[in-house]
């Protein structure tokens, strides 16, 4: 039972951490039980439960599923299902008359195969991916609403009525958590796409400007490199495509919130989202030599130590005012100076290599790890001018 | 109307692509179908209707929302659906029973209470990443019935009949998507996530194979590098974590299949997966290299053209065995006979530079590109090794 409580107590611990991490989610959970206490009214007053009866079951069940964290997935989620309904349930109305002129022998079987076939293609449909991506709770409501109907029309004739309530219903429970997903605290999710661009851009240039430092640093200093979390940051941009393109999706379908419109470019977030990510697949190829066995001679390294570390810093600085270009929404004049610097001093390396300054030692095994890291560092820094013509347009 | 037309025909195309590109997606479509059709039979038939009522809306309604294209999400949703219904149901009647005591007007006050805090509680646990990763899905309905069941209370005082025919229906319609599932052309998650993992690997080695040829291939040789399609095959496995994790979810909830046990080692595979991506960011910078503007001039390229294409070769043809032996799950013998030519051609490069062969020519700019790509190669011989450990174990 011991073992039971430190288990109670860790998960208690990892609640409230989730909460500090982001206050906005304990907000959301505050708001979700507002919206479902608020439609749940339906049943408890009585002038409204008399005029939809247990219809408003509906309006409860899409409170639950179409409630979302940020407004522009409650918003894609609402009109997808409001319009779902009323496709599905105009089409329902019609296979029920259909259906209805094959006696009472033949309806269930007629209705039978109109129920097979929209599943089977609606769900084929489902695959698609450009469907999927915006229409799929659509097709999911489509069909559940066009089998519900018809097969109900089976024993209740006034399906007419049904679809009315349905839909009015549906109507009250999307429209209750689309305004209060907008008045209360919204949460926005093209400002989340746009910080999460920002920070994932922040993210590199920490990285960059600790890498120098690091790199150079020799083992003797004392203490492992390992535990360099600040190092570690860059990790998570390696992997976060898939939150960028869901957050993408959702913000297309915000209307105008703070300084986005509603036809904000969001595609160019996911554009500089792509060349931060790749830029991510370098600095994770320099992060490998951060901590290999195999490391040049101190003579070597201290040759070319300079303009790498001025190298990476001002690519790493560039990033940073970059990603305080996005967050503040102004042209990054800053960051044109840093990148200039950083290609100058590619150009100093160039030089430097060039003179030939160190033929007298040149056992080149040594020499490929540095040169692979001044490699990838020029590699970074021409990421990072595209990132910055992208950040520009 | 002409450009609708074509909209159209393109829409139809692209839907038979989708079809031929993977069957199985025209076979589920039709198990979906299918399996709604059997669970509207509840409806038709007179007998079964008149023990459930209008309740068998909710078989239904399961059906629809628990089919899902693999086994494992089938028969995770579904005893996600079912037992957070159990759980829901007992707790919605003891709600009733609570608010009953309080009187006719205090009633709404105490079913409104509870409804908020449950909601508002059940929405905040969902944020905890290792929940949403299982029992998302849940929490969703736990929310769900308990609101309809509690607030359905307050209208109808047989509760406990209500959760005993709402469990019923659902557990009827959960199997009869579970059943289908499995019998009729079953789509294991695991096997799915196998052939991912063994796939993904093969397309590093395709890329390895052909990198050699095309990286020393001199440009005067006619064609643009550019067009080279099975070099690009390797850029799906950037992006494949979600996927991975996702269908290592999903076979967690699968029962014995094939040459599966049911705790078969899920986690491995996602080990060698996110080995096999660090190995794919390493191919993401190599890449670069094929198409960079400045190239080492062909005299230095020469030099290391045999060991770096036999480096690249070698560790290709590894992954391949690698990616074949995970196929046929056998131990992958020839894999290690590929892996020691790779590390000894390593070891040649080192030779090759140590022996100084080239002082005569030291523009150490021109050394560089080619230093990296030996570089990267070294990384790639690694992390190849780093593969075949994990999958031997």
């Amino acid at each position: 039972s011991k073992h039971v409580k430190t288990k109670v107590l860790e998960f208690f611990s990892l609640l409230i951490k989730l909460g500090q991490d982001d206050p906005r989610r304990v907000v959301h959970s505050l708001k979700a039980g507002l919206a479902l206490t608020l439609v749940s009214l339906f049943y408890y007053y009585q002038p409204l439960y008399k005029s939809f009866g247990v219809s408003a079951m509906w309006a409860v069940i899409t409170v639950v599923v179409v409630f979302e964290f940020s407004v522009g997935a409650t918003l894609g989620k609402g009109v997808n299902r409001g319009l779902a309904t009323l496709l599905a349930g105009g089409l329902a109305v019609a296979a029920h008359q259909l259906a209805n002129l094959s006696g009472r022998i033949g309806e269930p079987i007629v209705l039978g195969i109109f129920v097979f076939l929209q599943a089977a293609v609606s769900t084929f449909v489902r695959f698609c991916p450009q469907i999927k991506a915006r229409y799929d709770y659509g097709l999911l409501i489509f069909i559940l609403t066009f089998s519900l109907i018809s097969i109900s029309g089976f024993r209740d004739d006034e399906v007419l009525e049904l679809v009315h309530k349905r839909l009015l219903t549906v109507l009250i429970g999307g429209s209750t958590c689309v305004i209060i997903s907008v008045l209360v605290f919204p949460v926005w999710a093209g400002q989340d796409l746009h910080n999460l661009i920002a920070s994932n851009m922040e993210k590199l240039g920490i990285f960059l400007e600790g890498f120098g430092d690091e790199y150079f640093k020799m083992p003797e200093d004392g203490e492992s490199k390992e535990d360099r979390p600040f190092l570690q940051g860059y990790k998570s941009v390696l992997d976060s495509k898939t939150n960028e393109d869901a957050l993408a999706n959702f913000a297309r379908w915000e209307p105008r919130h703070g300084r986005f419109q509603f036809r904000h470019p969001w595609k160019q977030y996911l554009k500089i989202g792509a060349l931060t990510r790749k830029c991510a697949y370098r600095i994770e190829s320099l992060n490998g030599h951060l901590y290999a066995d195999i490391q040049a001679k101190r003579e070597i390294r201290s040759k070319i130590q300079e303009t790498c570390t001025t190298m990476s810093m001002e690519s790493g600085k560039a990033l940073k005012e970059l990603s305080m270009a996005i967050k503040t929404m102004v042209k990054p004049f800053a960051a044109d100076i840093h990148i200039e610097n950083s290609k100058s001093s590619v150009k100093n390396l160039d030089t430097l290599l060039k003179s030939g300054l160190w033929d007298d030692e040149t056992d080149l095994l040594e020499v490929v790890p540095v040169a692979t890291v001044a490699s990838l560092l020029i590699d970074v820094v021409t990421c990072t001018a595209e990132i910055a013509e992208s950040v520009n347009e």
